[in-house]
C-alpha cells in the first residue's frame, strides 16, 4: 500500500507515473484543499480536480488544469453579464463543481463528494481531501491579505508575499481515512508540490504531522525545487516571503522531522551533504517529468526506496 | 404605455412584434414564474428567460428556448456523473441561472435579479416577474402530482391531467411595479399564452385579477387557441383536464370578468357570437406568428383597439 500527500500539477504528474507501477487500488492520495474557493455559488477544489482529471486522463495537459477540449461558453456569457470572471471555468469543468456543490448542499462531506466523482470517472485509487472542514489559505501581501487563488490567478502572483495564513488550521480535522492511510501503509510519498501552500497546508491539519512522525511506514519526499526554482507555481515567491531559502535543502528542512528519505534532482547534487546532515537519506535522480517515461522512471526510483 | 401579461414562447413572439411598433421603454411585461424550478442548485425561470432571450434577439428560435448556437458540454459531463439531466441547459444559458442564483442568494428579490439581467442584455423594456415570492405550479396526473416542468419536459406531457395546483397562491404578492403597471397604463395586453399555467398563474397572484377589473386601461386578450388547439404547448391537455372546452371561447370565458376585447383567429370566426355574448368586443384577424411581419401586423391590430 502507498499513501501520497499531494497538491496540484506536480503531484498529479508523479501520481500518473505511480499508477503505471503500482495497482491503482493500492494507492491513497491525500489532497490539499486549502485552495478551495466558492465562486459563482459553486464549491471549487482546484487540487482535487487536477489530480482527478489527470488520473482519469481527461486533464488539459497544456493548460495544466481543466478538461481537455473544453469550451468556455458559460464564462463568455457571464462576462456579458459583467460577472467577475477571473477564475476560468470550462463548460465541462463546471459540471464537476455543480455536482460537488449539490452533494455538499445535501449534507454530504467533501470526502464523499470526492468519492462520488472518482467513481463516476472510473478511478480505482482512493482520493481523500485532507479535511472535510473549512480551510482557506490566504496570502498576506503588500497589496493586502487575499485568498490564495486571488493571489495566484486573479493577480498573477505579482504581489510581494509577507506571510501565509491558514484559516481553519486550529479547527480542521483530517478527513476520514487520512490518519489510517498514513499509519497502515508501506510508504508515504510527499509529492513534488508546493511545500508551503500544498504540503504545508496538509501538514497543518490536526494530527497529520504527528502521525507522519509516528508511522512505521517509510516517508519519502520528492523535491519540488529543481536547480533553485520551482518547476511550476509560485513556491519561490512564497518561500522567499517567509524568509526561506529557495532550495531543495530548505524543503528538506521543512520536512526533516518526519522524512526518512528525500529525492532531489541531479541539478541539486551540491546540496546532498547539507541535506544528509539533517539525518535524511538522499537520492539523486532526474526529477523533471515531461514524458510518461520520465514519470514512470521517477515512480520506480521512489518505490525502490521502500524496500 | 403598454403593459402585457406573458408566458413563454407565444408571448415572446407577440412582444417581438410589439417592440417594433411601440418604443421599448413604454412597455412593461409581467411574466409568469409558476414554472420556475431549482435544478442543479440553480434558480431557473423558464418564461422570464424565453422573453428576455427573444427580445434580446439571442433566443434559439428552432428550439423555442435557450440561446442560439449554444453548446451542451456541461450537461454532457453531468450525464457522465450520472446526474439527472432531463432539463436541458446550454452552456451559455447556464450563465443566466448562475448569475440569477447568486443575486438571489445575496438577498436580492427576483425582480432585481431580472432587472440586472435585462440591463446587461441591453433591453430597454421593463420585465417584471409576477411575484418575488415562492410560487410553484404543480400538475395532478394519473401518474401522481408533479412540478409543471416535470410534467412538461421530463415526462413529455403524456400523463392524464386531473388538476392544477398553484403552490404559494395564497401567499404570493405581486412583485413591485406589477399593480402600478396595470393601473397606470393605456392598455393591458393578455398575450397568447397558456390560459391555465401562464396567464392563470399570474391571475392567481393576490390583487392582480381585481386590479385588472379596476383599471381604466383597455384590457385586450389574444387567443392562444387557434382552430381548436394551442399553437404550442399543452394548453389543450390542461384545459381538458380541468373540464374545459379547448376553444377561443373557453379562454374568453376564463378572462371575461376583466377583458374589454378579445382577438381571435380567422379560423375561429364561428365563435364570434358566443364570445360577444360574454360582453366582449371581438376582433378577428390572422393570429399565427411565423414571420416578423406577422408579429408586427398582429401588434398593430391590437394597438388599433387602444384608441
Amino acid at each position: 500500500m502507498i499513501t501520497a500527500l499531494a497538491g496540484g500539477v506536480g503531484a498529479a504528474r508523479f501520481l500518473q507515473g505511480l499508477t503505471c507501477v503500482v495497482p491503482e487500488d493500492e494507492i491513497t492520495v491525500i489532497v490539499n484543499t486549502g485552495d478551495d474557493i466558492e465562486l459563482y455559488g459553486l464549491h471549487i477544489s482546484p487540487d482535487l480536480d487536477i489530480v482527478m482529471y489527470t488520473l482519469a486522463d481527461i486533464v488539459d495537459v497544456e493548460r495544466g488544469w481543466g478538461i481537455r477540449g473544453d469550451t468556455f461558453n458559460c464564462l463568455d456569457m457571464l462576462r456579458r453579464y459583467r460577472h467577475k470572471t477571473w477564475f476560468k471555468l470550462g463548460d465541462r469543468d463546471l459540471a464537476t463543481h455543480i455536482y460537488r456543490t449539490q452533494l455538499l448542499k445535501s449534507g454530504r462531506p467533501l470526502s464523499e463528494a470526492t468519492e462520488g466523482l472518482c467513481q463516476r470517472l472510473d478511478l480505482k485509487l482512493r482520493i481523500l481531501p485532507m479535511t472535510n472542514d473549512r480551510f482557506e489559505t490566504k496570502v498576506a501581501t503588500d497589496a493586502g491579505t487575499m485568498h490564495f487563488q486571488e493571489y495566484l490567478v486573479k493577480r498573477g502572483a505579482q504581489d510581494m508575499v509577507m506571510g501565509v495564513i491558514f484559516e481553519g488550521e486550529r479547527e480542521a480535522r483530517p478527513a476520514p481515512g487520512v490518519i489510517d492511510s498514513i499509519l497502515n501503509t508501506d510508504a508515504v510519498i510527499i509529492c513534488p508540490s508546493n511545500p508551503i501552500v500544498s504540503i504545508g497546508t496538509i501538514l497543518s491539519v490536526k494530527n497529520i504531522r504527528s502521525t507522519l512522525k509516528e508511522t512505521e511506514a517509510k516517508v519519502i519526499g520528492i523535491s519540488p525545487i529543481v536547480g533553485g526554482s520551482p518547476v511550476k507555481g509560485p513556491a519561490d515567491k512564497l518561500m522567499r516571503g517567509l524568509g526561506l531559502e529557495v532550495s531543495a535543502y530548505a524543503v528538506a528542512a521543512l520536512y526533516q522531522d518526519f522524512l526518512d528519505a528525500f529525492v532531489i534532482d541531479r541539478m541539486d547534487e551540491a546540496e546532498r551533504k547539507r541535506i544528509e546532515k539533517l539525518g535524511l537519506h538522499v537520492v539523486i535522480t532526474n526529477t523533471l517529468m515531461k514524458s510518461i517515461q520520465d514519470k514512470v522512471r521517477l515512480a520506480k526510483v521512489v518505490l525502490g526506496l521502500v524496500g
